[in-house]
C-alpha cells in the first residue's frame, strides 16, 4: 500500500537517533514474524523487538557505522523501560548465542541509569567477546526530553511487537443480521 | 487484507505470555461481536474482552494445556487493571453460568495483589466447581516490567474491545464541497 | 470497508454505557465534519465530540430512553476529563442555543466530582429549560474502574475528534527517488 | 483513500486552535518526508514536526493571519512538551536559517511556563530579526485542560512524526506456512 506496492517488497526504515559526543544511539521497531497454520489462521512465530544500535564517534559529528553493535529489547524489556519511575534504573543481560553451542562466548549488558539531578539518563552498552578477547563499551547520555520521546514511541510500538494490532483487525463480511 | 484474504476466514493469534515455575498466564484480546441493523448500520452486540488463560506446570518449563482455565476481563475490569496505582490491588468474581439454570455451580475469582516491596504483583485464579467438587488454583508472580507490558497492551486494546475503533472510521465519499 | 460497503452508508454504533440505580450514562465518539476546499484538499468544518447520553431509571434495570438528555464534550472538555488528577473535579456549562435567537432558554451543566474516599466520581447532568419551565437532573455514580475505562477510551478518541488521524495519513504515490 | 482519491493530491487540514485575547495559537502535525532507496525500500528523509502558528489579535475575536509566525517542534521538543511535570517549564531556541549564509539573522524562542497556581501555562513566542530590525512577541495563556488536550494529541502524533507508523505496517503476502 505505502511503498510496498504490488511487489510486496518495500520496507520502511525509520529510527529515533540520538547523536552524542562519544557515541550515537538509534532505536527502531522490528516487527514480529508470523506463520500460517493448517487451518489458514495466522500465529506469532517470534515477537518483535525495539532494536537499539550503538556506534562509536570517530570525530566531531562523525560516527563509525562499521563498528555498530546491537541490543534487541524484548516486549517485556520495553515494558521495563516504559515504566521507569523517577530515579529508577534498569539493566538487561543478553547472550546472543543462548541455547546454542556458542553460548557464553558473547555477553552483552545494557544499562539505563538516571542522572542524580533528574535531567536525564546514562545509557550504556557493554559487549564482551570471550573468544575474540574484545570488549566494547558505548555510553550515550540521554536527556529527559529524549527519553520521553523514546518512551512514547516505544509505548506506541509495544502492542505491534506482540502482534496485538493484527488481532484487533477483523473481517466484516460476516457481520450477521439482527 | 492481512492474512484474512478474500475468503474472510483468517484469524490472527497473538498473546502476551508469562511463564513461571508453577503456572503460565497468557493474555490476548478478543474482539467485540457486531450485528447489522435493518437500516444497514452496525451495532455492538457483545463487547470484547481480554482473555486470560492459566495452565499448571507439570515439570521444568512444561505446561499442561489440557488443564487450562479461562478468565475473561470485561472492558471495565481492564480499566481497573490499567489504573492500579502504587500498592493497589483488585479482585474480580465471575460466575460463567450467570443468568442460566447452572448459575452458582462454578465460581471464579481473579486477584491481583502487589508485592510489598513493589517489585511486581501476585496474580491468582481460583476456580471452584460445586457440582464436580473440584477446586483449581493458579498462582503466577508477575514482575513490574511484565505488568507494565500487560498494562500498555491492554490500554491499546481497550478502545477496540468497546468497538470505538470502528466508530472513528468513516466513509469519505460524502465530504461536501464548501 | 467495514460495514460501510460500496454504498457508503454504514455507521457503527459503539458506546461505553454505565447502568446505575437512578440513571444510565452512555458515552460515544462523534466524528468531526469535513468539507472540501476548491483546491481539492479537505478541512475540518466542525470538530468531533464525546457525546454523553443520560436516561432516568423507571424500575429495576429499566430505563426510559424517551427522556434522554445529551451533553456533548468538546475536545478541550475531553482534555479536562482526561487530566483530572487525584481529588480533582470539573464542571461544564452549555447553552445548546448559544449564538441563536433561543440563547438563554436552555441551560445545561455537567459536573464530575470525586468521592471523598477516592473510590470514584459522581457525574451529574442538570438541564433547565426556562421557557418550558422544566428541570431535569441525572446523577450517576461512576467507580474508579469505570472512570479509568472512560478516560482511556476518551484519550484514544481525542486525536480523531480533532481530525489529526486524517492528517497523519498520506498518499505514497509521491515518494521521490534518492 | 480518504479525500486523497486516485489523483493522490488531497491533504487534510486539521488543527487544535486556542483563541485568546491577545493572540491565537494553532497546532497541527506535519508528516515526515520519505525517499525511495535503490533497493525499493523507503527511508525517512526529514522527520515530521508539530507546527505551531501564532497570530496577533486586532480586535475582539479578530486575528491578523497575515502577521502569523511559525515555530516547528521537532520530535524531541514534542517529547519535552509531553513530559512536562507539575511546575515544569521548557524553552526552545531556533534559528530558521541555521547552517546557511543567513544564520544568525532571525532568532526564535518559544517558552512554556506554568502559572504559579497550577491552572495552566503561559506560552510565548519571540521572533527577533536582526536585519529587518523587527521584534514580534506573542503571548497565549493556555488552561490546564487546553494543555492536556495538546499533550494527548501530540503524544498521538509523535510516532507518526518519526515514521514509526510506517515501519509497523507490513506486507502479508509473505506469511510462510508452518
Amino acid at each position: 500500500n505505502f511503498a510496498s506496492g504490488p511487489e510486496g517488497a518495500g520496507k520502511v526504515f525509520a529510527s529515533y537517533t540520538i547523536y552524542k559526543g562519544k557515541a550515537v544511539l538509534s532505536a527502531e521497531p522490528v516487527l514480529p514474524k508470523f506463520y500460517k497454520l493448517d487451518s489458514g489462521h495466522v500465529k506469532v512465530d517470534r515477537q518483535g523487538v525495539i532494536l537499539l544500535t550503538f556506534c562509536p564517534a570517530i570525530g566531531e559529528r562523525k560516527y563509525d557505522w562499521e563498528k555498530k553493535k546491537f541490543f534487541a529489547l524484548s516486549p517485556t524489556e520495553v515494558g521495563s523501560l516504559i515504566s521507569l519511575g523517577a530515579g529508577g534504573s534498569c539493566e538487561f543481560f543478553h547472550d546472543p548465542s543462548m541455547k546454542s553451542s556458542a553460548a557464553g562466548q558473547v555477553r552483552k549488558s545494557l544499562s539505563i541509569k538516571p542522572h542524580a539531578d533528574g535531567t536525564g539518563y546514562m545509557v550504556s552498552l557493554n559487549v564482551v567477546d570471550n573468544i575474540e578477547k574484545t570488549s566494547d563499551r558505548f555510553v550515550v547520555p540521554v536527556t529527559a526530553a529524549e527519553f520521553a520521546t523514546l518512551r512514547v514511541a516505544a509505548s506506541f510500538a509495544l502492542p505491534h511487537l506482540l502482534g496485538w494490532d493484527r488481532c484487533i483487525l477483523q473481517s466484516t463480511q460476516d457481520v450477521p443480521e439482527n
